[in-house]
């Protein structure tokens, strides 16, 4: 990928998406002892980052694509990602969600105009329900996560961010699928001043942090995390940019998440969802490494459940 | 009140305080049929736009008066923001606070380094032990609301918003002491075009709907109310202000203040008090009034403790 792939992204996304508000909080400064940033995602077009990738993807597919729609298997903020974009674009969206999701995130998903498919709550069975609508519908399945022009998207972010703050030393953030650390690591290499990217992960769902020790995609033992965006796996798509681009891995623990989490909805007022506590949960881990720098943190997302808060 | 006093108060202030972001909802400009614009002073220093008013009236005091420091009695976020507005400046503060004031509040104002006098929780107490402190102390008493260096100061937030959104046809702001609505009317004069303020109350402490009916300041009757930033009122320095350059005020029930308090927080994904939900509830509330109209409402702050959600 070139620099141009992220620069075109960026364009063709723009009329769909919002340039997102950064905050910054002195109090959490002082805790870290360094200079913050919060590019606020949760402020996305419906609520998280997954709206770039999911627009920049539909809007890369060809007019007889378009017209046959697009599919996914999501529970999570993609399904809503894709259904949104999809409406946005004027193309039909197929979304697959398990049968134990929540009524809330299918009425979202529903409210943004897409045909929902249940199946048994499995990945296999989800697979099977995708592979079902593109056979029959002929619509193109958009992966969450492992798909170039989702990994491009979700690195708009990042592109957004350096160019307001192009002095940024680090920028944190969560990792799940692995689609925002890998567009965020190509965005820091094009567009940053030899800033470096980390990765941060729930101690409770480590798979990055160990496939970058062994040098294959692991898989999650426990996915026993508060961070429910983060339970997902890295692809072999935007495992090698990973490998390559990423500087290291942080994991933390569900206490540190829930206290990071807290922080950030007292001092910087706003409603993010644990996944999004993560990376600041890992900055203030290892906060001895990475005094007085600037440090850039992408907030991923901001859909939770008011009446589920764990303070 | 001259155009020039309030671009010499922003001026002033300008290097203490934040310009705070704008946002809006496609959700919530389809449930009112206008364009919704909220100009976020939850994310001000200190969580509210109150550390405008403070910092302009601390600035404004001679240089003798600032060597013997500023005394006022709130039990609020006034006592937060001159607290941290007198830090910033380097000038001692003095907080009367009543002694059933929360352990959470008393700490913020010790953080930003005040003193604090706790006197029994009445507003004759309250201005008993502000006299002796400047009596003794020769500090000059600076009132939450009805000083004319406060009220210049709270309508930065507005001229702020003016200059980045000129076509605002209604702004939407609380009303409590009326510091907010008299310095918001002055810039949505001078800066608007054509821009007509309209104040937001809850009923359960309608004091400024029924001093623009009877031409006269009148008391709460009730406080009864979970906007607890409300329950102050009007002083004989805004009333006039109000009076002239105020188009209405719209009074909302309890049960409409905490709908739209739910609603910021879903959909903007902002933690905001109960105070700042009442413009949006009374917008909400005379819709039909508003149709497609450009409106934009000041989110006053975002003090909340997260034990104690409505929802």
């Amino acid at each position: 990928m070139e620099k141009e792939d992220l620069i075109l992204a960026h364009q063709r996304i723009k009329p769909y998406i919002h340039d997102t508000a950064i905050l910054s909080s002195k109090y959490i400064n002082k805790i870290v002892g360094a200079n913050l940033l919060f590019k606020c995602e949760n402020f996305q077009k419906m609520g998280a980052f997954k709206m770039r990738g999911a627009t920049n993807a539909i809007l890369q597919l060809t007019d007889a694509q378009k017209k046959k729609g697009v599919v996914t298997h999501s529970s999570g903020n993609f399904a809503q990602a894709l259904s949104l974009a999809a409406q946005s674009i004027g193309v039909k969206a197929f979304i697959v969600m398990p049968s134990n999701s929540t009524q809330s995130k299918k009425d979202a998903v529903r409210g943004y105009g897409a045909d929902i498919l249940e199946c048994e709550p499995t990945l296999k069975a989800r697979e099977t329900s995708a592979e079902e609508i593109q056979q029959k519908e002929g619509a193109t399945f958009i992966h969450p996560s492992n798909n170039i022009d989702v990994i491009l998207g979700q690195g708009t972010a990042c592109k957004e961010f350096l160019e307001k703050q192009p002095d940024l030393e680090y920028l944190f953030v969560p990792v799940g699928g692995g689609g925002l650390i890998a567009g965020t690591a190509l965005s820091a290499l094009y567009f940053g001043n030899n800033c470096k990217v980390i990765g941060a992960e729930p101690c409770e769902a480590d798979d990055a942090y160990r496939s970058l020790q062994s040098g294959v995609i692991e898989s999650n033992i426990s996915t026993n995390t508060i961070a429910d965006g983060l339970k997902t796996e890295l692809g072999d798509i935007n495992f090698p940019i990973i490998q390559k681009h990423v500087d290291r891995i942080i994991c933390v623990t569900e206490e540190e998440i829930i206290s990071a989490m807290r922080l950030l909805w007292e001092r910087l007022k706003i409603v993010v969802e644990p996944s999004s506590a993560v990376a600041l949960a890992s900055v203030i881990k290892e906060s001895h490494l990475f005094s007085n720098k600037n440090i850039g943190i992408i907030i991923s997302g901001g859909n939770v459940d008011l009446h589920k808060l764990p303070f």
